[in-house]
């Protein structure tokens, strides 16, 4: 088949099989050419400014080109209740791939992000065990570590489509609060090995050393499992925002029992419920009862390009991309939608996807100038399937904001506007 | 076995199996304890400074903290015969894990970094091709995009290591031309395909906008298969020193080859001989001959930690650990002799790993306080094993500085300092 004349189309409103993913030039099918054919008489060689004198040398710590300055967080400002409070967000719509730069991490602080000496700093292990020990950063640094890839992702990420009405707002302000990079630490098992946890021991409380002291309960069984005390970020120290010099890191888990700055972990027979695991992350319920302790992330997607307040300025063939992430294991699915849930085709899923990690997803789209409602749905390696909106919503409590993972639903004009909507 | 007590050497001079890398506290084994015991009454939860007052709030793009100044890139200055030429290294020996964060990347320039508009800047194809294209870099944003990790190394790495005294230097010094990140662009072959090859094309050159014009031939071959338009870098738009707004990026093979600020690729039936693979780039062998073109990165490993300048402050149990890359496939195996390479032990690689990315490997080793000579020895995927320092050397001439994969030797002193040794 002559892929530039004929696209397999796979679903409806221009759904074009992921075969044709890098095989299909642009100019080919009735799209505006992206690439424009060169004519050498044209003056596009002509030689730059920059290309005519030596410019800046090497540097110690590099930063951004100043053209690509909107690529920065979301920030939300403190709140005069809560001083140093707040959240920024990753801003998925302006990048590609699947490793989050540590600069672009979300953050959300319950009390600001305390400037830790590591030579001051002490992480105590106590409780139900056979000896306390205290830790200095030095100390730690001497422990065999592990490195791994992991998504992070707040409990309340997405909640602001729990709302009546869909906000117009973009990917970052909606599902910004998720992020992915490579954690290295030390094993919370091999620490605790050396404590020595007694048989009463059912649980491990962990608190940090913010002015919140936020604190969270985690079972011992996900202690012992693959819960770290992370120590670096994409190979550096973790950043200020993000705990330095340690912070918890349980993998697939609500972001919040990751505790950062962490001075203590106590060993115990039960929970210890800290304010932030009764006032604040738990689930609201349509009978008015709550969930309280439900840590996994559940199976979501969220296409980044197009979304919201984008503008297709052509018709013609678009990647639809986004990423796709579940606290139960790996992504072994993406599906889209082009015409509001009611043909779906399969994206393709990058290789190399990691376990509890972000997987990117891809898919040639083509546009015809009609509106369109672009969906994705996510299935994980337990055979969880990502709920529409309506079953979601259903399942939980109006007032509900945690644990949000529904399908996205992002409309397109007949302009080529991209808007949220609910569908 | 109790692990506590009688750890399972696995080869010469404290190499213990790497099944206990991660169930061995460090109290246990002889060594002064990391972790001391803690007494409820010594004070040491006394609450410090930082936890009595908020801190700040989020920000739009993060910093490292004010203690972690010290993870930087060793940065050379520009000669005054070359403004703007020079490198900077990546701090192997201070990160852990596998990915490089986008400012501590290594850099080379011929002449500096040129400060791209990219609405101004294009790139064309021209050459043997149906028709030759400009893109602008809107343009490229709209193609279809393939993301993976992949290891960047300079064909100069290491190359200190090829003179005839060992320099008494730290890992970044000798080997930090090396980094790793993931990076997202348009295949190659996805806008040769629309320009159209014609039949007589074997090459590409590839030329940067840069005043030094970087240029290089590659086989249209390798061209076809993964060589990208790099546009991302772990995620967010690659940074200026790594060729913003746009790379070349050859997966393998030297680092050179991935033309930064790329402007124009010529597709052509020979390679061009530019002067950066006539005058550099080309290996020197014994009878004065040299050879052109040898573009995979040779199967190489190193110890990070410990490594050159650092000192052993206990004896008892440390972590080796360190990297290991091919431009052949994947890492298979590392050794590690903690001997001199009389007996050798299999590491530990972490999951995960990726063809032609860096992996991390590990091993657990019980310095006793006696002189100990520290190498690692990666084997790749094609069957490929590192050398030793002296049969390499005796394949090239004394003058050549490329492609240097030897094995690594560190000595460790009886007061725990540690020096690049020859070994």
């Amino acid at each position: 088949m002559d892929t530039k004349t004929n696209p397999e189309y796979v679903a409806g409103n221009g759904l074009i099989h992921r075969r044709h993913l890098l095989g299909l030039g642009l100019a080919g099918i009735g799209s505006m050419a992206a690439g424009s054919v060169f004519a050498a008489d044209a003056g596009m060689l002509s030689i730059p400014a920059w290309s005519k004198t030596p410019g800046n040398g090497p540097s110690e710590y590099g930063a951004p080109s100043p053209f690509a300055a909107d690529v920065k967080r979301l920030a939300g400002g403190p709140s005069a209740t809560a001083p140093g409070s707040g959240v920024s967000r990753t801003p998925l719509h302006l990048l590609r791939g699947t490793i989050t730069p540590n600069s672009l991490h979300f953050e959300r602080h319950h009390s600001g992000v305390p400037a830790i000496d590591p030579a001051q700093h002490r992480f105590v292990i106590h409780g139900l065990v056979r000896q306390a020990l205290s830790f200095s950063y030095e100390d730690l640094l001497a422990y065999p570590m592990v490195s791994q890839i992991y998504f992070l992702e707040c409990s309340g990420n997405s909640g602001a489509n729990t709302v009546a009405t869909a906000g117009d707002t973009n990917a970052a302000a909606i599902h910004g609060l998720l992020s992915c990079a490579e954690w290295t630490g030390v094993r919370l098992s091999t620490l605790l090995a050396e404590a020595g946890v007694t048989d009463a021991a059912a649980w491990i409380t962990a608190t940090g050393a913010d002015a919140a002291s936020m604190g969270r309960s985690i079972p011992l069984s996900k202690a012992l499992d693959d819960v770290m005390i992370a120590l670096y970020q994409n190979g550096e120290p973790i950043r200020p925002e993000q705990g330095y010099p340690m912070r918890l890191f349980v993998p697939g888990w609500e972001g919040n029992v990751s505790v950062k700055w962490l001075t203590q972990i106590k060993v115990a027979d039960a929970p210890a419920h800290f304010r932030d695991e009764t006032s604040k992350y738990t689930d609201l319920l349509p009978d008015g009862k709550s969930l309280q302790f439900t840590y996994p992330m559940g199976v979501k997607s969220v296409i980044t390009s197009p979304s919201g307040q984008m503008k297709l300025l052509r018709q013609g063939i678009h990647e639809i991309t986004g990423v796709a992430w579940t606290g139960h294991g790996a992504i072994r699915r993406v599906e889209i939608s082009a015409d509001g849930g009611r043909t779906w085709a399969d994206a393709h899923i990058e290789a190399g996807q990691q376990h509890l990690a972000l997987a990117r997803f891809r898919l040639p789209w083509q546009w015809s100038g009609a509106p369109a409602i672009l969906q994705s749905r996510a299935t994980d390696s337990s055979n969880n399937v990502q709920p529409g909106r309506d079953s979601w919503m259903a399942a939980y409590n109006p007032a509900n904001r945690y644990h949000y993972n529904a399908i996205q639903s992002w409309s397109v004009s007949a302009q080529g506007d991209v808007k949220n909507v609910y569908a």
